[in-house]
């Protein structure tokens, strides 16, 4: 199988029915795709997932090609921004038609839930890695940076966290997680609709792929202050309700890959953020403010307990090198 | 050192100077870049570099760092785009901190040279593997789309060819190519600017990075038609000269790396094109013509000596999963 013919096969015509939608002028097959995008900003996104790192090599393909591009359509979210396309750039230890079926079916599940075709790709040989990169439509100044949330903002997060924390915790450990939490680990949804809803109510936001209070951080720091969230108040999955207190902390505010949104929003806003989680069907939830900067910025996230005392837990994000 | 630092230091503080240009609204930092493009019509495209396979793991990083960007930058050349910025996702087997700085500073060098600003990125730990997704901008319709070429159209090439080739097949042997065809494999100049002045005279383009007759190839099946070559009029580059004929053919026309653009025009078009030549001190030769397709579409390349006899060659671009 030729490589042009494998790129064909698996990934250009199945990407060939989304890709009458009108902003894409031109698909795969040429040097460049020509994106007539009809938005004075885009919103780009680009990460790598490398086997043996981000996953292992015999995952489900089916997950691992949902999952790819979800994450992706994750931060655009994260900006409220309309997804418009995607490129796909993967590498792979041989041509495994059973492998590439599946991935490809995980990928499109997703690009055709949110309407957003495959305009361009490369194809090679290498140890199994795969380089997204999306495209997403915002109107001018109305993107959720990170860099514009106010002291005096509510810190907002939606749906819940830690099952997904939980599930990596399970399966390194030779377990295996539940139903659910492997459903929020390997399948999880990006919450494009949400984002495209905050506009214009939201200030700052992204989403949480490393951990809240990790994420949480980076508000801080290029908006110029802190945060006190508040532990009775978040939202945490069900099933860490067996867990005892230290383990449903480490999973909740330092657990990555839940890929739900945090985001400030001034207190004005609290009645239309409760229509918005009604209308979306989706919890959001109140967890915290933002307040003037701390001396140590290293620390801006303070976790508070019932009594107003700090919460300690295992912290930081997920470091590719470190971890 | 931790990756967050690492971006910093490599890409993201050298990526500032250029994230000045007013069409980037927000560079590397965010979960997207915001991109204001001011443009209708958006070019892009990506590809993936896997070591041992599109290089050697010991390449001079600062070559690397050129070449992976000069070939993105050379297929939006090939469409006529004006460069606008790029996205590099970054595998890397251990943090080398002078290999790094010598890959940015190729990276960076063209990035300069063309006013292309990195504007988002993610890095990872993993088999040295390179993704970059660049964006380009494009008049409405003035695109040099493959699918563009008329039957009695001239077929153009810039510059010369097989100088890339012959350093890949010296290096395959065990020895030292020439300076100059070493620089031309090693550090090949995307013709951006040809591209963009081609805008309104050529027709259809590609980049010459597959091997000329593999590339062209792909415009006569998009454009239904086929081509004559004719040898004698190509421009071989002069190290060439040295070769028997055979080696010669197979360079010029099977040899990759060129990243030179082959282009079709309508005859009317021969005097611009000659003055474009000399407005860019860049050779543009003439060397065949577009005819109507053959009965078999899948060799729809014909190179003729100059006794109107067909020229046999090595064919086949390079396919990441065969050679």
């Amino acid at each position: 199988v030729s490589e042009f013919e494998l790129i064909k096969r698996f990934f250009a015509d199945r990407a060939a029915h989304l890709s009458g939608l009108k902003h894409v002028k031109l698909g795969i097959g040429d040097d460049c795709a020509l994106l007539a995008p009809n938005t004075a900003e885009l919103a780009i996104s680009t990460d790598m997932l490398v086997a043996g790192r981000h996953f292992f090599a015999d995952v489900d393909p089916g997950s691992l090609g949902h999952k790819a591009l979800a994450v992706n359509l994750s931060d655009l979210a994260a900006m409220g921004a309309q997804p418009l396309g995607f490129t796909l750039a993967l590498a792979l230890p041989k041509v495994d038609t059973a492998w590439l079926a599946a991935f490809s079916d995980g990928m499109f599940g997703v690009a055709e839930h949110h309407q957003c075709p495959l305009i361009g790709g490369d194809t090679t040989s290498g140890p199994l890695t795969i380089s997204i990169t999306v495209f997403g439509a915002v109107a001018p100044d109305e993107a959720l940076r990170r860099d514009r949330a106010r002291v005096g903002d509510d810190v907002w997060v939606s749906g819940t966290l830690g099952a997904a924390a939980l599930a990596v915790a399970v399966r390194k450990r030779g377990g295996t997680p539940t139903a659910h939490c492997a459903r929020r680990l390997d399948w999880p949804e990006a919450r494009v609709q949400l984002g495209i809803r905050l506009r214009g109510i939201a200030r700052a936001a992204l989403d949480v792929s490393d951990g809240l209070v990790g994420d949480l951080q980076h508000v801080c720091e290029r908006s110029g202050l802190a945060m006190n969230l508040f532990w009775p108040m978040l939202p945490l999955d069900p099933e860490l309700n067996v867990l005892l207190e230290p383990a449903r902390q480490r999973y909740a505010l330092g657990g990555g890959d839940d890929y739900e949104l945090a985001f400030t929003a001034p207190k004005t806003a609290r009645s239309q953020i409760a229509e918005l989680a009604n209308s979306l069907e989706l919890a959001l939830t109140r967890v915290g403010e933002c307040i003037p900067a701390r001396t140590d910025a290293t620390n801006a996230i303070a976790v508070l307990d019932e009594h107003g005392l700090a919460v300690q837990f295992e912290r930081g994000g997920f470091d590719h090198f470190a971890d």
